[in-house]
């Protein structure tokens, strides 16, 4: 059993904090470019004065609810209430931190198993009750916290993460049933007394769940290699309030439209994914590292295009623009020559001498895994492609790599700076990268400088295909106090239509939520809205799975 | 334009015939296995003499179809609504040589655009006429034959093959749209015009389109390297009654359930798949192939998986079992040493001196391609895998590879014959394969036994993944005359029965139609139909589409 208690407030485990003091280059950098003034400091609200909305479930019901799912398994504190109320964006963040939850669950359930899903569902169904799945709570666009407005006679979060046994693992075939509210670690712990692995690694892998990357379409570091959770996943259970999707894991099959991907990414508006079976592979046997510095995020594009398009990516591929190098650079406090410490000078001489520089260039981390003849001859087809890049060694790269849990506490450390930071995402043709690029840049910093006079914005290439990738932004400014979600709000619709705008993705793997359901007409069209509500009202008749989520109000 | 005829009564060109007298050692192994009279002829009746029920549309609504579609894109004639009256499967062919059409469409309509299927389903809502979307018609399945029963005023065919435009090649992104109706060769024709290939063949590749391989979610020759096709299409749009999905290509995306997977496999039931948008491929630079022989199938299996878990399969892979290796030996007539023509005493003695039997083993035909350095590397990875089997050299490969169109002709030769010859597939997991392959042949035998005295059960796998594999059986026995369908069908429901009893896929590529529909709750789950019926109301409320197939009757 897991003792390590989570934030309430903020990002992972309480007992860790990544203060951007500890980095202090990066921290100059950061007020230099930002314009921020290191005096000022946002505290955190203790949680006793947190006010959480009453909860609207009698104490009778509270008992019957208590019989449906089990005597330990339903909970109204509001401790609970808290912690389920919200995912872990920027926006969610700037509320716990200064208390305000303006809505919350009545009650959360901690089921078991299936059979106590099932029963909840009925109860819920009569008594006209929201149901809100939950996994690690680590969404950022708004999929777990309860809607506005709504017709609910109560909201009841289902927190799935009592639900994590290995059901059956077929060694022979590469698959594993498992239960969905399995956390990362959890998992790998028991595929590795295997010797199996399965490979998807989001940043949040600690705290988030089968179902959750299920669930919204999660996609992990190692997707070049594995894909993302969607091509992982071969057979699923969805429990819906009028029926069970029990979908059988075959290796492929012509069975008419595949159901399976109508629970993927079905963001808990159509019913509960339950238990799922997935791919696994067997543990590396061996693991390297490369890092590059190219003469442009131009140039680096073009070696991830060739290596995507002639089956030739790493397993692990990281490419940041020109701005996010800088970043890097200053993270790493310019201290290295990027094999480890030491020699900084020498490499920075040899850098310079050949034309590039950190301050100019775009830095492309790799990794490869498998086999060592695997890693070798991967390596060097990957390596061949970035022949006009300069060679880093594997350090940078094996520092991002283990480091990659720790990161995201910085950005509770940012927040205590008065500092707006938060990431957002998409996907293009490798023909229209350039436009969704510019324009999502360009809205980013217009955003930002607009409503802060300051900001930094960030890119990098992380999930590669043979017709695309994958951007992910970062971008930073500086928080206008008492505007707070206004700002977001502001910088979030602007880059969001950008996005869409330049023909790019509305999102590539954190979802839709309640932040991108007004765009996803744009997407899948005002008919594919329709097919939607028509899955909605088949499986779950009287809306109450999930409302406000992915489609944004049920017709 | 295309001025060569198909075959109305069999596979393929009427031009191209494969007797199986010209290959007499197959034909006199054939004759001995299942005791057949080679003296025994089946004629084909004369078109002329086949009968086809009237039509049910009037010659005004002729005129009014004809001003809806184009005034050249309507057929009311004997000849197209026979062709169109089925597909190619077995029982197809039986009732096609015998002149027995029980149900034909109307009419044949031959839309040249989008708008024009538009305006025909919209006519057709209010005329209560079933549409039957209609590719290249090579299905085996039952897929584009009008519907026993049923309440529908008239059936409208739509023969898509006149919409075949190449909008769009965006060589960077490696994406192709391309309209439905495309068949194999224009498609790729237009393609190698820019060096690119879709690499998406199967054995139908020149008469098949691109529309009926997404209705169906088939498979080629070289889906372990490309995939399915569901894996190459990454935008389409599907014109239904009630709206058009119309979903973009994009590398990537977590929008929610993926629509595009409602659109594949969809066989025609929810509306016509009128274009996508595919990944496409540089032109393979060299090819080579390689054939071994193991002692069994189930070592062949084991170095199938072998490849597959480690990720160093050969892009076209087909393992014959025991008694398929027996028949292509004999089909080859056991005349060369599998180099080339020559030498084969030699080769014999060899083989046999290592404990190798062309009459015990387990052939294994691998192709190739790409740049000459992944040829040659993957080339070195699979044959890893294969050390303890035989070396039969390029020749069976090269040759499969070089008849694989020309196969499929023997089969009208051995139904002149008077030899009942069709073929079922499934996949499983690599721990139920060997359940599912005894399954199958025990099922396939003993009703061949029991219906006709004798009977020739031949499978291969030929679709490698991680987690298992396809598996591809041929079965031939003698026809009981007078009761040919019914003989059929007593072996099809009995094989049927064993696959999905015995965990295995109820289709691995030829998909569902009428075929198999009764068995898809099988697979998918009562719930699963539920879901898929709600999708045809909200696309199709008139029930217009496609009746009868898939799900078998609308609730």
């Amino acid at each position: 059993m897991e003792t390590r208690v989570a934030k309430w407030w903020g990002w992972g485990w309480e007992d860790v904090s990544l203060p951007v003091e500890s980095r202090p280059a990066l921290w100059r950098y950061i007020q230099e470019r930002l314009k921020v003034d290191p005096g000022t400091i946002r505290p955190v609200v203790p949680l006793e004065s947190v006010r959480v909305p009453p909860c609207l479930v009698s104490p009778g019901e509270v008992e019957q609810l208590r019989r449906i799912v089990g005597e330990e398994n339903i909970s109204i504190e509001d401790a609970d209430r808290i912690t389920h109320a919200m995912g872990r964006s920027y926006r969610d963040l700037i509320r716990l931190r200064s208390g305000r939850i303006p809505r919350a669950p009545d009650v959360v359930a901690f089921p078991e198993d299936e059979d106590a899903i099932r029963r909840l569902l009925e109860h819920a169904r009569r008594r006209r009750y929201a149901i809100i799945p939950f996994g690690g709570g680590t969404g950022v666009v708004g999929g777990v916290e309860p809607a506005e407005g709504g017709d609910s006679a109560a909201v009841v979060t289902v927190d799935l993460r009592r639900m994590r046994r290995v059901h059956e693992i077929d060694v022979a075939s590469g698959l594993a049933t498992v239960d969905a509210g399995i956390r990362g670690p959890i998992l790998e712990e028991a595929l590795a007394a295997k010797g199996l692995t399965l490979g998807h690694v989001p940043q949040s892998w600690e705290f988030s769940t089968l179902g959750g990357w299920i669930a919204t379409r999660a996609a992990g570091g190692l997707s070049n290699r594995y894909g993302k959770i969607d091509d992982l996943v071969v057979g699923l259970r969805l429990v819906a309030p009028a029926g069970t999707l029990d979908l059988k894991a075959l290796p492929n099959e012509a069975h008419g439209p595949d159901l399976k991907e109508i629970a993927l990414g079905s963001e808990g508006i159509l019913g509960i994914v339950t238990r799922a079976t997935v791919r696994i592979h067997p543990i590396p046997q061996a693991r390297r590292f490369a890092s590059r510095l190219f003469r442009s995020f131009t140039d680096g594009l073009a070696a991830l295009r060739g290596m995507a398009r002639e089956g030739a990516l790493p397993d692990m591929t990281y490419l940041s623009d020109e701005e996010e190098t800088r970043f890097v650079a200053a993270n790493e406090g310019l201290r290295h020559d990027g094999r480890g410490g030491s020699g900084r000078s020498l490499a920075l001489r040899i850098l310079s001498a050949r034309g590039f520089s950190l301050s100019q260039g775009s830095l492309l981390l790799m990794g490869f895994e498998g086999s060592r003849e695997r890693v070798s001859h991967r390596r060097r087809r990957a390596l061949g492609f970035a022949r006009r890049a300069a060679n880093l060694g594997p350090g940078p790269a094996h520092r991002w790599h283990s480091e990659r849990f720790e990161m995201p506490y910085l950005r509770d450390s940012l927040l205590d700076h008065g500092i707006l930071v938060d990431t957002v995402e998409t996907a293009a043709s490798w023909s229209r990268l350039p436009g969704v690029y510019e324009a999502g840049r360009k809205a980013l910093q217009e955003a930002l400088w607009a409503s802060s006079g300051a900001g930094l914005v960030l890119c990098h290439a992380s999930h590669v295909y043979a017709d695309g990738v994958s951007l992910y932004f970062t971008f930073l400014g500086r928080q206008r106090e008492g505007a707070e979600l206004a700002q977001w709000e502001g910088v979030k619709a602007a880059v969001t239509r950008a996005f869409v705008d330049a023909g790019g993705a509305l999102s590539h793997h954190h979802g839709i939520g309640a932040d991108h359901a007004p765009y996803l007409g744009r997407m899948i069209g005002e008919d594919g809205l329709v097919v939607l509500h028509a899955l909605k009202r088949e499986l779950d008749p009287e809306g109450i799975m999930n409302p406000g989520k992915l489609i944004a109000r049920v017709r």
